[in-house]
């Protein structure tokens, strides 16, 4: 018979109490409007997990030397958006609270709402490094004030002024670009002053949000906001080794959508990019 | 240039005031938590329907003798399931204050509520004949009360015992078909006993739902709870030349998936039935 | 090697001198605006045909029986229906003039025009059995006199009133259909009247034509305008089976569209009833 | 967190020791040269099976009511023959060792060869019950023994002459389909003759063997070798029912093809015709 | 309700009279024998446009700054591609002839022989550049004159030697590359050259002519006819900007095929080019 | 009628005897137990390649200038992989005993070994040139010594140390990377050191294997294990430049797998490299 932690993203299949860091996936995707599918990502990440390896060249080390623990998916209720966001955050929580680093899987970008959160309770100086296309700094979308369009404004809300900082944004309505001028960091199309920012955040508590579309269409067209003009793998990669030697007490990868995937190519390179995040993360 | 109309479902394209039928689109699928999709039923029933022909063999009737208009979609905050309900409630209760039929099109089953919850405000004592593979009788689904497997017990809750008759029902949790018998009529597998209940109904105000999937997975594809053993075009298109002589004043149509059909063959059936439903019920 | 025949439809592989049917392609679909992929009805049936068997168990008879060759596919100028017409007139009146049948794999319905015009060039008293959901009777279609929803109107003009037998009609504008009751034979729905018109074509030479769509959209989704009620494939093949006492002199099955086919299976079932139909038609 | 038993086909979920029927899958489709696909047939049937309920208004039973042991998909050599078939026996021989029914999910018709070895082994006089499109008593196939197309040939070595009854047969060669006729029992298209060859089998033990393109391609067309004109899904369910008073030794269900499956019918077709088929054996 | 403009290209809902660009869709691809689509670009960019913003942050512009009416689709009657091409010159000529810009969004290449027909007939001395994979200067194509890969050699006819400037050109047979050494201006594989260009045509009523699979296949699959090897987005992007200081006096974008694009992610970008396009071009 | 060669690879349809390269297809994935489709790679570049053109503008060459002969597709008994080696072994021996280089398209990956052992046979002093993503190095793989992972570890036993050089590795479990140091030369992430190889290899008779995965998924997705992190189209082109001017005594091209590729996009980039490599290698 197959192994039993096949149900696990290959290399998480440590327990709860022995692992440093905790993957757990929140599949929603309820205010997606246009493209549905990312409610599937974090499933599609661990089945598909187990055509990658354990063992990364590009850091010469492998997920066996570390422990991780993969807890599945959270069950969320589709179609109530406020409770999804409380179930996220209560578990977010207790991951923190026992010492450890959660690492979610979405799900849509608005599951980070949920996260965060749960990191600012925690860590009241929390900063956030945002990867992405989008500067999802509405105040409402649809005139709803939960959305993926709005996460970004509404974890402005709990960590205020100048404590986000985006990376690779290329997309936006002017109102909102305007209004990140005055409160945010944006550092548009790509990473060139991701340097300056982790000498600023040293010894900061750090929360890692990657919307996965900040990857040009042509690496990763299996989202539901793709983005032309994008950054490459390598130059992910490179951002998020240099990221790493900060504090990050909790992250999270986001907007993968399997149906919109039907090569299946996007899926293996988020379960290639989550081990290498894995390796970089832990310490 | 193309026809302005091209935004209208075919032969739909009369003025409000004019029409007896409204037909309006509910793009909502919140609470399907498995094969998402039914959002986009309405819209590719109105870009598809240009597939087909306005005139009716089988009726010898043509959609450009009648008078219905097409009001195109609702716009309904995904993610706020309750909301979603009330703009549908609000849309359905205008058109029947204005002494027309609403004639929805889904969306996710759990759209009719939102029409019933108007029709029963103005018919105190409204009947549904509900055509549906599911009894959809369930007091709670994955934790909450509003939801596509829930629907007909809400609409239970409105309208009273034995006010609900289910045909072509072959799908339900042993809980939810026994709590059935003592409160709704269900007719399991076929429509072999509707003559009887239409004689019943006679004069009575009567909502019809027809979820789609009540039609075989042979016949209908497309739809996210596809369950093989249903009925054929042809039984369906009977059943509802039967209901036709009873007094609808409201009527929807749901579960059409379109991402769930790839050949499109469901998506033009829709179509067709729905040609077929207009010129039966209107009179 | 694959035998150097692959290229050839399965137990079609005998040469043109000692064949007395020819099979041909005519990849075109160029009239259709909607869902094209007729043009890859053809090659599909070629390929797939490997898949079946060459032995009917419902005739008890074998394709290694009898003397069939597959020409291949015509090459045809899309963008130029007039020329395209001319070519397929020009290649089955070759193949009529040399005492053998053509037997043509569409494309869309129009090409059958090109055969039609061949054949009644040599048969002045051609009569016509067509099988289809739409009657085609248009006299224009967008503006053109020749497409694929006009095809039997210009047919009509060619071999006059009353030479025209449709079975299976389910579709067509209101006024095409009242035009045909002056002017052809109009079965609706099904075969129930062709026993009488098999009876009434006896020792008449017969161009036989048929539209797979006049198959129900749960047997064969795989074709532009897929409409629902049609007749089972035990019908067809026994519809075929009746007509086949008569004077075949030509014949075509058109429709069939690859790209609507995901799953393969309509592709498949075209091959079967081509086998069948060569088996009964070859004497 | 999700149910851990998620990992079991729904309702399936008792230990091995307390359960009377034991499932388990063979994901093997290595000898399918035309549209393999079969292997990801078990898993499939595994997670979609939580799309229905274990509830059946045919039988008015319940999968809790009964135990059934859900062991997983076996790990098989790809590209191994010899060994994937030894390692079926051995598998299927300690259920039946253990005094309970092994009930296989397929992968292709081959597999049905590794259980019919074991249940031989113990059953000397076993009898098999055959429900497919294709007779697949070919001697070699592609010039190998071990086929899809020779899987009963085999099976027929084993059990010797008159002790397969094959039903729904409407494909084969001409050389294979005569061959049966001095070797097994043939009933083409239907089920017409089962009640006959139900009597004669009491009290003898049976290996059923499902290969669901016994199916017509309208109601089953996510399969590698579809064939038009089978049976209904009623009749099969009838068919099963019949059977099912017997003495069924072991049994299986194979050559669903979720690649060739877009809209996910047959899929969700193959979990509900599992659970009938469980409800209806278990005793 | 939705927005009625939801009809239009996102932020191209201003009137005919008091725009300066319109844009038009020609949905034509009949002349493509390999990989049809391209027919179905223009609507998908339609509806498709609602995913992008109307801001472009590398321009620091929005299209509400701006004015441009969409037009809509031409009805353009496939299988005659003469007239085809006499509708679309009629109405970019009537479009030139009010002293605005037309902008077609095709359809296959072809359709720009129209709309240079219209330009040639006000501008006399028009100059064309041309972004392609192909340089399109073949004199005939299977038989035709018109089709996509003669489209320049027709455009040459009209506009005469060394008129037509070619930009990323990576395929084409040994004949058409030879002879446009001496007719045409070429630059392989990128935009190397262009500067010079742009300095030599200064002044000078110029024709762009974008066929997107001028782009990198890993860009852009979504199209009939991909060439790897190409430039990427932000070349393309910087082209466009080089070139819109000279006096465009009409302009297209070509062989988008939806049908070709099963991530969606082709589509929006074009759609984000389009926008792009219309803030640089529009003075 | 089309041209009978169009069963050849656009500009391969020389005689056996006139040619110098002879191409033929390994249509294998019987060990690929996760995604499977790499059988149909060469069919499908058989077919798609008359979408490319015969002349090269980087090599300003023609196919029409060599001699080329494409034998088709070898039948291979599936299931049966050591017969299929066996196979391909025969018919590569025949090649070269011809005094000409085969080259063969697959299939899978571990098609190579069959090829590898018939060059051996010939050429005792075989070097190899291995361009992938994958090292293949492993002793076994789900316990199987032939499969496509371990098909390089196959090889070297047949070359012995250091006569296996690769490029382009960016994935291997730890044990198979770190073995590898000892017995093969790997070139991790691209081809920077591919010019002292080449210097080195001068003289020596070298095979020479592409597993196109070496391309980035961007640019290639269309494989059954695609690596995010590879070369670009043009990185590879320059690279099989530089190889040719090196005694290629045999070669090959695996692992397109055309079910992952829904656009077509890697099929057809696929039949350019072909073309590229055949201009580049023909001397």
């Amino acid at each position: 018979m197959h192994d039993n932690n096949a149900s696990k993203i290959i290399g998480c299949d440590n327990s709860y109490e022995e692992s440093r860091i905790v993957v757990f996936g929140a599949p929603f995707d309820g205010t997606v409007s246009y493209r549905p599918g990312a409610r599937f990502g974090s499933s599609a990440v661990r089945s598909e997990s187990y055509s990658i390896e354990t063992y990364s060249p590009y850091q010469d080390r492998d997920l066996e030397d570390i422990r991780v623990f993969d807890a599945g998916d959270l069950e969320l209720p589709l179609g109530n958006t406020v409770k999804v966001l409380e179930i996220i955050e209560e578990y977010a929580y207790r991951i923190l609270n026992d010492g450890k680093i959660p690492f979610m899987i979405g799900g849509e970008h608005l599951v980070s709402l949920g996260a965060v959160r749960a990191a600012v309770k925690k860590y009241k100086d929390l900063h956030i490094i945002h990867f992405d296309a989008h500067s999802d700094l509405r105040d409402e979308y649809l005139g709803e004030s939960l959305s993926h369009a709005t996460v970004m404004r509404r974890c402005w809300e709990l960590v205020g002024d100048r404590r986000i900082f985006q990376f690779g944004i290329r997309s936006g309505s002017r109102e909102e670009i305007y209004w990140g001028k005055d409160h945010v960091y944006t550092s548009f199309f790509d990473f060139s002053r991701l340097d300056g920012v982790v000498e600023a955040l040293k010894g900061k508590p750090v929360y890692l949000t990657i919307d996965l579309d900040v990857l040009d269409t042509s690496v990763f067209p299996g989202t539901g906001t793709p983005e032309a003009g994008g950054v490459t793998f390598s130059e992910l990669l490179d951002a998020v080794g240099k990221v790493s030697c900060l504090d990050i007490v909790a992250l999270d990868m986001t907007e993968l959508s399997p149906p919109l995937d039907p090569s299946g190519a996007s899926t293996v390179l988020a379960c290639k990019l989550l081990r290498e995040v894995l390796l970089y993360v832990y310490k």
